[in-house]
């Protein structure tokens, strides 16, 4: 049993987190991976308070465990999302994208624990000193937006910044992901594309798929060109993307054009064509469905016998 | 005493390598490492065999441990300088920037351990296939040139891919950077930033003092547009050529002068204007100017008690 400071924090059994993906991280796989002893995590995405309403509800209905819900700050709908947050005194929040610190009393007044996502250990501090609970530290190996800085020179350079827990996200798929987190000086990892192969992940057949397929360099960062790196699958739809990005002829205007709902159309629809597969370089690694109680076992397991004897497994 | 299989295959004492920067890594760097018990290694970087022939004479004037040397592939020096390697005997021959297989079966002929830097599942297979002792996977954090995968994520996946022992590079600098590639399966590390700031590494005291001040976020990569992606500390020059990257009025001819000389530049005349200062996403961990030996024996004290009752520490 691995002994760490974020179960204690949020009251889960087990160090791990599953990240609040967009039009993927929905309360029926927020609720299993907390069923299963880690925190589930809701995306509130672009999404109104109605619709972030309805899932917290359902949530509570399939787990009486903790869980938490994920701010996207950019979205025009996040100051009602952070209210709705507090009255609904959901357990933990995670934030991306933007500065949390105008809600963080707020949320904290309501006795939530508050965890923004952070890139860099300028943002760590910042959010620390703006009385975050805990952090976590993101390397651009995940899926998604991405920052500057990668997993393994992150994590050590942001645990020394700060006094807060630091939980590692970013390139982690495993037992083997958990138990490196952990000798890096954080105490807790979050993982997003292993989840998405969970048998309770909602997403379209066609994306778990590409998933199980993926090999090591089967990821492309796109959206760099417009200030915005996100990493997903390569597919015709992306790779083109990428070479329209470096033509100048191509205008800004038509490149966001291009990327509108292609998440959706990814996640929903499985569309191969226009669709944008959110996934991590760990996708590699990740070869077969299970449910979110299977992997989080087997990752428990493996780092166990590997941490065996350290402060972490006694 | 951390028990490494990478210690037996080379005969070293502790599982270090000191990455073989070209203009850096000298004979005296190299021999100082190895004298402290790692394996340090030159760079025979695009310089004649005559250049490198004196080099490995010094190193073997100032150690009898075992030491290495880095061919740059790409080099046009590459074919003769294979032939001194086997010549010289060295121990051990460490490669990057190219396919090293047709160059392995002389080596070995000669008893040299070939340990060629990987950026992927796939050349690992192949440099594996081809009689490679062990490889380098080295992760997209690291200085100089990079691929595409990064450390957290790229370990497990080569560690899975190959059954010859696999070093871990890019991102780490300190006794948890070596414990956590350990647990990703791993049996040592090569770093190359850390030991930029070493005494005995000669490089100006201008680029010394640039790694010592750099944050977190304090490189860059430049050079995506031409195919060659390198990491170095950020720069008026080298936010400048980055600019210029994505000005399609910029020749790639003119891209390319501007490169030519910037290693040597920022290495031995520490030019701060011209220079371009390779370091990875690790030198914002590095504080001080330390000898390798202090060094090694900093992180090896820090990774044993992290390690303290795993397999690798009894």
């Amino acid at each position: 049993m691995i002994e760490s400071e974020i179960c204690r924090l949020l009251d889960i059994r087990y160090p791990i987190l599953q990240g609040g993906m967009a039009w993927i991280a929905d309360s029926h796989l927020a609720a299993a991976v907390s069923e299963a002893g880690g925190l589930g995590i809701i995306s509130a995405m672009n999404a109104s308070v109605e619709y972030l309403k309805e899932q917290i509800d359902t949530a509570r209905t399939l787990t009486s465990r903790p869980f938490g819900v994920n701010v996207m700050l950019m979205s025009p709908h996040a100051p009602a999302v952070a209210e709705v947050l507090a009255e609904k005194k959901v357990p933990v929040v995670t934030t991306g994208a933007g500065n949390p610190s105008r809600y963080i009393q707020m949320w904290k007044d309501a006795g939530i624990k508050v965890i923004p996502v952070v890139p860099s250990v300028a943002t760590a501090r910042m959010v620390a000193r703006a009385g975050a609970d805990a952090v976590i530290a993101e390397g651009g190996e995940s899926g998604g937006h991405i920052g500057e800085m990668n997993t393994m020179a992150l994590i050590p350079q942001v645990c020394d910044a700060v006094d807060i827990p630091v939980i590692a996200a970013g390139g982690i798929g495993d037992g083997r992901g958990l138990a490196a987190a952990l000798m890096l000086g954080a105490c807790g990892i979050q993982m997003g594309t292993r989840f998405l192969v969970a048998s309770e992940c909602g997403i379209h057949q066609n994306y778990k798929n590409k998933v199980l397929k993926a090999s090591d360099i089967d990821t492309i960062v796109t959206g760099r060109r417009l200030g915005h790196p996100v990493r997903s699958l390569k597919t015709r739809f992306t790779r083109e993307y990428s070479r329209m990005e470096s033509d100048s002829e191509i205008s800004d205007e038509k490149l966001e054009g291009l990327a509108v709902g292609a998440l959706r159309l990814a996640a929903v629809d499985g569309d191969n064509e226009r669709g944008c597969f959110i996934a991590g370089e760990i996708a590699g690694l990740i070869k077969k469905e299970q449910t979110s109680a299977e992997m989080i076992r087997e990752i428990m397991e493996q780092s166990e016998i590997l941490l065996r004897g350290t402060k972490w497994v006694k």
